[in-house]
């Protein structure tokens, strides 16, 4: 991290190691759209220079460009509130080596003017509600052969609880896995629980997941994941607003939950407590206007209890299948999830008269029309009539003595 | 039921062989309005002329009443709509012989001029979108020492599949408990699993239930549910729109239905597969504008598809809790189902300054300030000032060598 060596410059186009045949996602650009060295110099230093989210010097990174922005952070030729920031670590000049060491690992730095950046997504977090959680990052810090900006263009977050049960966890896999071969990118935190199985369910299903992290990308948190953040940085992407060697800190999940929201076009939260982290998500993806969907589960399981405070409150919907997910989070006109249509008939028809015939018909005997009337409350010419209606749809058999009934099928 | 002993006269006021000290049911009037003999002969023929629910026959009833009604249904001086309803039994003189033979089981016939009768929670059967599984019944063959009227007045259903889980049984019958120690009445239909459970768990608190029945009330159906039955009515209620000795038949089970909606104050599905019965008591729920709540369930259980649905769809809310199905039911204003008032958390603080000093310190070394702000990224002075009250939360420790973690509690 102190490594004194030139920088060695980003990437062209992000690397691609390990091209999978079956990843869903977006090839990359071969002549997209990159800041200048310069740009992107600049923007290292800045995520280094203030703990995210810096409300006052991403406004004056937004009125000035980032890099005068940056020098004038150098010489403190800021307003008071910038240097509340900036003042701490004003002095970290640590961009070239950042770079060098996201490279090392086949990663990069992407930065708003580069054509990776997920512009869209992300711009919602500038709307009034969502910025109390902090706006647009100055930049991220990515890992993985994927493009950010085409990955993201169909993606819906997958979390919840650590403190997760067999089910949520089979549940979790599940649905990310069947996301992943719809050709939707699972996103998630990397943490035990919920969010791990998200992850290796998509992976398992030969797709496309993002990790965003609460620490640098080059670091392995939870420690017990290491093996799976390996693997995702390989096939899937990890995503990170803080430099390399940043460790995870509580107000850091809390900051990066932001992210996991933004880019995706939805969040299902699977098992939740009620005082899960996963809910500060959920409470974002609503600020950002996004749809908050949840999975039920048993009323006697306390990891269930957040989403079912959720369902009730109106706040999110329940999802059952991918289907459910699909249809949610999909396109108007697209994506509509099938179901049986029988709703009127719910109310059922209780006066059929072909029924109440059916209905008094005998199982073993068979029984006369004048007796079927009675039973059943027919007039006996009706019973006469129906009698063979029944007969013809294999409902009743005529035998000498009179009616029997005949069990459907 | 083909006895030709002289009518028993039905009880002066409804017998209460068994009182218990904690039944929460209300005290049998002494001196309640009763209908005259006349009348509750006329209903209990008429209640056997017709198959439930006779239109024509009820408005019939209702324009010329009950006397006349019968005396013409009886001659054939009726419309051919009415005769349609009634000329398969009007032959069917079993009137005093059926108040005889309810009588024997200590029940009783109630009839709408009756103060027994449960009035405005059978009004509803006539909106227009009730209508549709038929309207007020004619009369109510009741057993059980409790008086009708006052019973219903908090009321809920608790329904579900015959089909149901462990999981379904364990939370009807915990539900049905914890309603009926709040002095709620538990209705249901005597089928074999949920509405099994609710029944027991209300008879286990010692509180009140109610089995609407698709049969006579003199008929223990399902026959592994005899004990049970003979139990509610001692303890309960048993009530029924049949006559005594009418068998249960598949269309008898949706009229039934509307009873079992129309009893309650509200309908708690617990377990329900896609097409379930008990959806057909959600949509009558639904119909007579009562509130309709489901029990979430594991969306890998095909026993709670049909919950799921209704709560996708928006027409149920779910409820995880007795608070929670009492304030769904219950008064205005009453009634509200607590619950961690800390919604607005859910953003959290990811800026808090305090959070990010108290995450930088060092679990088992102290830290200079310097390195704690550059650690933080808060400003010196601002680390400086948060410390000591870091130190007099409890949450920090001051060294020798600088500034260390205390972990809260």
């Amino acid at each position: 991290m102190t490594t004194t060596e030139p920088p060695e410059p980003p990437p062209a186009t992000p690397k691609a190691e390990t091209p999978k045949a079956e990843t869903p996602a977006a090839e990359t650009p071969a002549a997209a759209v990159r800041a200048s060295d310069t740009v992107r110099l600049a923007r290292a230093y800045l995520s280094r220079v203030a703990e995210p989210y810096p409300g006052a010097l991403a406004a004056f990174v937004a009125k000035v460009g980032p890099v005068e922005a940056a020098a004038r952070v150098r010489s403190g030729e800021i307003s008071p509130t910038v240097a509340s920031q900036t003042s701490a670590r004003r002095a970290e000049e640590r961009a070239e080596a950042d770079l060098a060491a996201i490279a090392k690992l086949g990663g990069r730095l992407v930065v708003p003017e580069d054509e990776e950046w997920p512009r869209w997504p992300l711009l919602a977090l500038e709307n009034i509600a969502a910025r109390r959680c902090g706006g647009e990052p100055l930049a991220l810090w990515v890992r993985g052969p994927h493009f950010l900006a085409d990955v993201v263009d169909k993606a819906v977050a997958v979390v919840g609880s650590r403190a997760s049960t067999a089910y949520g966890e089979h549940v979790a896999a599940e649905f990310a896995y069947g996301l992943a071969l719809t050709g939707t990118t699972v996103v998630s935190g990397a943490a035990y629980g919920i969010d791990g199985a998200a992850h290796r369910g998509a992976l398992h299903a030969g797709g496309m997941t993002i990790a965003v992290l609460a620490c640098g990308a080059d670091t392995a948190y939870p420690g017990g994941h290491q093996g799976l953040l390996a693997k995702i940085a390989l096939e899937g992407l990890i995503v990170s607003e803080y430099p390399p060697g940043v460790m995870p800190a509580r107000h850091r999940f809390l900051t990066r939950n932001r992210l996991i929201a933004a880019l995706s076009g939805g969040t299902v939260v699977v098992e939740a407590g009620r005082r899960s982290g996963a809910k500060n998500t959920a409470a974002i993806t609503l600020a950002l206007g996004r749809p908050l969907m949840v999975v039920p589960g048993p009323v006697t399981s306390a990891s269930s209890a957040g989403c079912h405070e959720l369902l009730r409150d109106g706040r999110a919907v329940s999802v059952t299948s991918i289907a459910e997910i699909v249809e949610s989070t999909g396109r108007f006109g697209d994506d509509l999830a099938t179901k049986p249509a029988e709703k009127d008939s719910d109310l059922g028809a209780p006066q059929g008269e072909a029924m109440r015939v059916y209905e008094a018909l005998g199982k073993r005997c068979g029984l006369s029309a004048e007796v079927v009337s009675v039973e059943s409350g027919v007039p006996l010419e009706r019973v006469r009539a129906l009698l063979p209606e029944l007969e013809l749809a294999g409902l009743a058999l005529r035998l000498d003595e009179g009616w029997q009934k005949l069990e459907p099928g």
